[in-house]
């Protein structure tokens, strides 16, 4: 399967092309940024000729004729590029943030569904290995979750946004948001504690989904480390907690230990010392969801642009509401 | 200084009374209890002849004069063990849950406040040790407080409460949600999502504070085990976590090591694997600091009845809000 | 049961007193020390009249009559106490170090057996909570265990000993090897690693049981905190590690989890994070042992000088390895 | 820089190829298996024509004349291999274990260097990121070392070694004891401990380094999983611990906070949630290594034959001590 690379910053480079690359039967078939120093870079570091190399994604597309397109660029470019692929027939996956609004991403899902075409998106977390392993350990569902995902960055605005607090939200937010709607369905409501002050964000969500189920979101940009601190209730007898991505704790209510002794034991996975790739984070995971959809012919990715609609409608309403401070009912 | 127990249940024989043993010139002078199997029980094991072991708490007040009274009995004893003992002018701590509502609270604290005389409350979180050391780290003040405080009882109603939810709230959200109180302040506004059923409790609340911090607290009776893990923001560049009272890591932007390195490093406390006593958990610091303020003769407790009115308020709101789904303005 | 002090230091009031005023049915019924200042503390603290505070152990043993005795004074006086109440048959509890040389403690324990006597150590790591857990966990034996047990202190002669090096092992690594011996048993040979400079102790052990199993005891005086990290195999099957003492994880090649996956999954145990008072770390476990023994009638104590023979032995031996360096056969 | 791979299997593919992969400026140029399944295989994964696979790596390095190759075959077949492209003066990276005996290590160091040319080793460990940063954070040198690393295999002979203990020293110890070799320097003596049995490998080597270090290996082939435990002494007031090849403790006799406070804070480095590739356990830096010293011109590599002597040393004298139980002088 032949692959091109829209953007050559360093999300691609640290990861999607690596990524790529531990994955056989894959091949960088060519790289377009419109930067022509990167393509130059690219060139270079790739031992690509000329005719691997662009500056235009639509040319790469036509004449290279990949297979798939993977895409990291601004967010407010990556509309065009998307409808592009699109209009090709050329399946496309867009990092995060897929679109800088909620009404885009709800076009570029309805295009792609309109012409067939498999698109995919960055959200890895969804194919981290904890996020795997929780799905499998709980039988029936999920009946309280609560993320503290906090980072240092950014502190201004990112990209072309104007706007820090959407920089944020684009930029961080979306992980955890959609990993808890990834795992627990639909928001019906809800309610957000917001201090943040010019540079620092510093805020809490209480969600209620469709199904029952709450959740906590606690995030911020003043912590000094990316943090990621996952807990779980399920089935009225687990607690499940993960501190990092590489590692889980399972309190089961049934659990006996040494001669039936229930107390303050619990089931604790940790990943090997030696965990190496980009399996754990979640990157592999996503690149090859989408191109087993792509090779099935039968079936969109499970990060596909529909999919993240209701992430970005819970953006928005976390955004009105900490701009305009009172419960929203969404 | 004499002190007379009433209640010899478990929390006074595991924890109120050792740890009072372990400050040395107190004496524990008399023991009340109204079963009088207890009674003999207590005369048995502490060596008592008849004049130190009492079934009417009024008698052992006033044939004993103790310096102060330590009351664990059913919170709907509390109040008018409260009033026999203020009357007297004697001193007196009340255990957890001190009162069976807000309004008795606020009777107690009244009463008190009018006799000048000296209470004081089992919320030796205050005290924990790690509490104690996050108060000491940061400078200005928390933004943001979050506490998941998971519990495996009780299942069903406690004392002669006729409610689980009630008797959840008295005996574990209690201590979590004073913690936060005692840390950040009166609360403004709270939001709640509930998903308990018949047997098991399990919800979230987003609290707002006077002081613009806000906080969640998350709890349940479904975790296998009793869990505390805290997380706080501070000054604009503290992160402190503690995942259960005996560590703590401090993560701080301005932190450097290793030539100026400053990503990924944290500040970490554990407590000493021989930690021993009552002091880590707070037991020691709650009754040290009654005995204190009586000693002084010029200050209340730092656990007076009137610190535990807005804790109960907010426990108030919590519960209406549960049975009657819609977020409440308190 | 009656129970007498002899020497009111720090060890006496920061554990031993408080870990015997959490066992219901024992009474501090004196105390004794030789500098005539503590005695005064202890009376006021408390509120002891002359008839129960004394200068001299053996005037406090012929008019108190205790039950026992709990010794903790400097090694060099521990002989002719524990002569003074074996001689009036009492029981006898010796701080650690019981002895300061080889020679007292086999005289010592000699003497007690003659007399059928009850003794008893400060060993509290045998009765650690974590110690009591791993020899449950085992089926048939150990077969290798390693612990790394560091400390501060001391960095100058304790006691009346002269001799730096001859302090911190009758200080610190007597619980260490005592705890090894204790699993164990005895030992065959052992080697030394020693690079120990004025100030500083640094030495590392191999030792190799009359049972096949081996061991390593590796130990210092120059790390910053107690530190206490345990790793253990046995049964062909079982890795438990403890890296302080209060939690534990058991890895066991036979489990199975989430639908028989194996890999990376550990059974993991911690203390409550309200864990309190002196049984943890083994204090009222060692004392709790002590009192039942002599209760019985029937046995000594599982902390009996005699079992602290090989001890000695191996102590003596590590001495004479590090000041020799050559490997020694014992 | 044109890499040849000499061997197709599980180390090549899951590690070192995909570690390539994400190095800028290398190419995967040929790959060579005696096995023709294992290349076809690698000719349909790589979408490489015939004029890049091989099974013969005489004729991949004359046809394909390869800035370097990479070689993991068995360690039998090394030597063979090595030897042709060192005559060809082609820059040779040998997996671990390199050679199947000390003496052709000695051997092929010499030819080596005889011919100039620029050799390396699958010494990952040496470039884990822990291991960079514990050469960071002493000053002087390291006094004690004490290595934990324990493995589930290998349980019987491998490659076409007849003997398992040999097996687990070549597959298993050397990485422990070339760790503790290139941070400690040769060793003087060593003692071992061993209870190993007919399948079950378990013993413990003391130490000592001819700078007056010494160390404590532990090891074994019945823990269910890989573990690497790690504590260092150093400068007569440091402690680290890593409990994984991804965190870190440093406990330093120095270190304040608080106030001033000095009790139990550590500072601790624990690697990203996120952390992705192959760098963390050190692969990415022994092939960079490798290259960089190949373009250099000027310097071997840091993993070098001739620094892989003195460990194979080691292990034989390991081997000698455990067949023929007694100390063993070196």
């Amino acid at each position: 399967m032949k692959i091109g690379f829209v953007g050559f910053g360093a999300q691609a480079r640290e990861n999607l092309i690596p990524a790529c690359n531990t994955i056989y039967g894959v091949e960088i078939a060519a790289i377009c940024d419109s930067d022509p120093a990167k393509c130059r870079e690219a060139a270079k570091l790739f031992n690509f000729d000329e005719s691997r190399v662009f500056t235009h994604h639509g040319e790469m597309m036509d004449k290279c004729r990949p297979d798939a397109v993977i895409v990291s660029c601004y967010p407010t470019e990556h509309y065009k590029i998307a409808c592009d692929a699109i209009e090709r027939g050329i399946p496309v996956l867009l990092e995060k943030p897929v679109a800088s609004s909620y009404e885009d991403v709800i076009r570029l899902a309805e295009m792609a569904k309109r012409r067939g075409v498999v698109t995919a998106s960055g959200m890895n977390f969804r194919f981290a290995e904890i996020t795997e392993r929780i799905q499998n350990i709980y039988d029936d569902s999920i009946q309280m979750i609560s993320l503290r995902q906090m980072a240092n960055k950014p502190v201004s605005a990112l990209w072309d946004y104007d706007d820090l607090f959407k920089s944020f939200l684009h930029a961080q937010t979306i992980h955890g948001l959609d990993l808890l709607i990834h795992l627990c369905g639909p928001v019906k409501r809800l309610s957000v504690a917001d201090n943040s002050t010019d540079n620092s964000i510093i805020f809490s969500v209480l969600l209620e989904f469709a199904n029952n189920c709450h959740g906590t979101l606690i995030t911020s940009n003043t912590s000094p480390h990316f943090t990621f601190d996952l807990d779980v209730l399920a089935d009225n007898r687990l607690h499940i907690k993960s501190t990092s991505l590489n590692s889980l704790s399972v309190a089961d209510l049934g659990k006996t230990y040494l001669q039936g002794e229930t107390k303050r034991w619990c089931d604790t996975w940790a990943a090997s010392p030696l965990s190496s790739g980009y399996a754990r984070a979640g990157y592999t995971g996503e690149i090859l969801d989408f191109i087993t959809a792509i090779q099935s012919g039968e079936r969109d990715s499970q990060t596909a642009f529909s999919t993240l609609i209701e992430t970005y409608r819970c953006m928005d309403a976390i955004e009105k509401s900490c701009k305009q401070p009172a419960t929203v009912n969404i």
